[in-house]
């Protein structure tokens, strides 16, 4: 993968492998007593916490493509996939482990910059690396990653708590990281079938990196702290808007009205969209990877959050007998179905 | 993998298979405030207890070897690893997540298999499945595995607290699981060599179980409570005796000195060593995968634990400028070296 330096990892071993990637952490949180080296991480949960704990698993040509999401992105990514769900809780991450299987494919110097992207995250979110495993693989890479954070039990905020006629609320804007997937797979279409054509990438830098470095919303968790607003019920865009509203609506039983007119998209998401003739409201219905909040609030808490360019109200909860609806642009309702990000590719 | 009944995993997808394979969970632990089915678990840490965080990956063709290994006994094993890595540090397991990566290859009764062990160790250590990820694999199956515990931080060990003229204790008996692997692979040498020829494995019965379905000493962090025991440095053995002893002595900055008579054998383990003409020392020093704890404890408190038969005294700590040596049978001191599970193969 690199033309200048190639160190094989067979020459420092799994031990070695793991104290060369890892001996250079310096932990920051209090709630982080012992990080790696021992038989395991040692961590004190803030006086009256609760503990949230996650899981995520990224497979290579499943769930990423190295030929066109560059190491460090895929690094950064897989931790903040995993920040998200702990977001998705109201609570705050502190630590991750990381474990990853690699082949010989791979070069000390690849897995060097694969963890300058995990470090860049957790510098970035504030995150202890505390523990981890490094494997042999047969074929290709495979990231797991285990999330923890905390918050007091009264503010966790799960997929259940949602009442009939409170707010629908989503942060950020929509749509762009199934976008961003469009335009790389395209320019990969053209570069393989046209030799020596590079890749056409200007002039999609939003949408491209809202797929290869999507955020965790911690901003909005301590947004929602500071405004005193607690989400009633919330879980992060990973899917696409349909599927999470679906979610939100089977374990909270109740239904929702989704105005398609308050979905938030940024204007060079929906350029993109009509570009490649895709219907922007699809992309932000069943496109996935946003990593955005979805949540509900008590209509008293309207004012609260009324007017902060974040966070958007795009409907309410009903009657779990309504079911989910779409209210389109011309005031029709029809049936909300998730669609899923796989099953559009 | 199977004759009678094969589903194929696509027909459940992702969200399905997760969903099939835990909704007959129920917690068994107070701290487990809420499982599976959010966008992460909710733990509760006991009242003043830290808590132990551990992680393992295990690869197909790496750390197991589907010809001989059965799905049910690699599910209880991948379960039981990471246990014994929360136990080393003294501490009591109560929850684990698992994720998976799977191949078209495997149908969902082979999996079912696979989590009926998962589920069997949640059993009998008393653990709940909280969380966890599903995916497809171009090759092979991944397990990941992240286990939880809880301890009082002052009954904590960790590697680093061994004092020179402590004393070297071990539970259960060595070298079995390494033997068991050896039994295994000349079997299935024999199988390959000649066609319709069954493995001949009876005889080898503890020596099998002792590779096959390993145990984590939850038992022996209990047995120490109840001596009043706190063990001043503690690691488990899964890499070969040799090497956890130099861990112990790197990390405490100790040496120490190991009496090769008083390694604790099974008559089992120790006739299978004669067979396969390997020392029956080098099974206990540098074959791995026992699982047995290795400790150290004052002096003082020998008397507790003298004449119980789950723990040895196998040697005591030295100061760091002796370094770890091996006294053999005949009263010669030897240096002793980490050779390690793999490079024994």
């Amino acid at each position: 993968m690199e033309k200048e330096n190639r160190t094989e990892l067979s020459e420092l071993g799994e031990f070695g492998l793991i104290k060369h990637l890892t001996d250079q952490i310096l932990l920051q949180n209090k709630s982080s007593v012992k990080g790696i080296g021992d038989d395991a991480a040692i961590l004190r949960a803030p006086e009256g916490q609760s503990i949230v704990v996650s899981t995520d698993l990224l497979v290579e040509g499943i769930h990423f493509d190295l030929s066109y999401v560059p190491l460090q992105h895929l690094g950064y990514k897989s931790v903040v996939v995993n920040l998200s769900d702990i977001c998705a809780m109201n609570a705050i991450p502190q630590q991750i482990t990381v474990s990853i299987a690699v082949s010989n494919r791979f070069s000390l110097e690849a897995i060097e910059t694969l963890y300058s992207g995990i470090y860049r995250a957790c510098e970035f979110y504030g995150v202890d690396l505390v523990g981890g495993d490094t494997s042999s693989s047969k074929s290709g890479l495979m990231i797991s990653v285990t999330a923890i954070g905390y918050a007091p039990e009264e503010k966790i905020a799960t997929r259940s708590g949602a009442r009939e006629s409170e707010l629908l609320v989503v942060s950020g804007d929509l749509g762009g990281a199934y976008l961003g997937l469009q335009v790389l797979e395209r320019e990969k279409k053209v570069f393989l079938e046209t030799k020596g054509v590079q890749p056409e990438l200007t002039g999609y830098d939003y949408v491209l990196e809202r797929q290869l470095k999507p955020e965790a919303r911690k901003d909005i968790v301590e947004l929602l702290a500071a405004l005193d607003v607690k989400p009633t019920s919330m879980i992060d865009v990973s899917d696409g808007l349909a599927s999470e509203i679906l979610h939100l609506a089977e374990q909270s039983d109740v239904g929702f009205d989704l105005y398609e007119e308050k979905i938030p998209m940024s204007p060079r998401t929906a350029e993109t969209a009509d570009e490649f003739n895709i219907i922007r409201t699809t992309c932000a219905l069943n496109g996935g990877e946003d990593y955005e909040l979805l949540f509900t609030i008590r209509q008293s808490d309207f004012d609260k959050i009324k007017g902060n360019p974040n966070l958007t109200v795009i409907g309410h909860a009903t009657h779990s007998a309504s079911g989910c609806r779409l209210i389109t642009l011309n005031g029709e309702p029809i049936v909300l179905r998730a669609q899923g990000w796989d099953s559009m590719k």
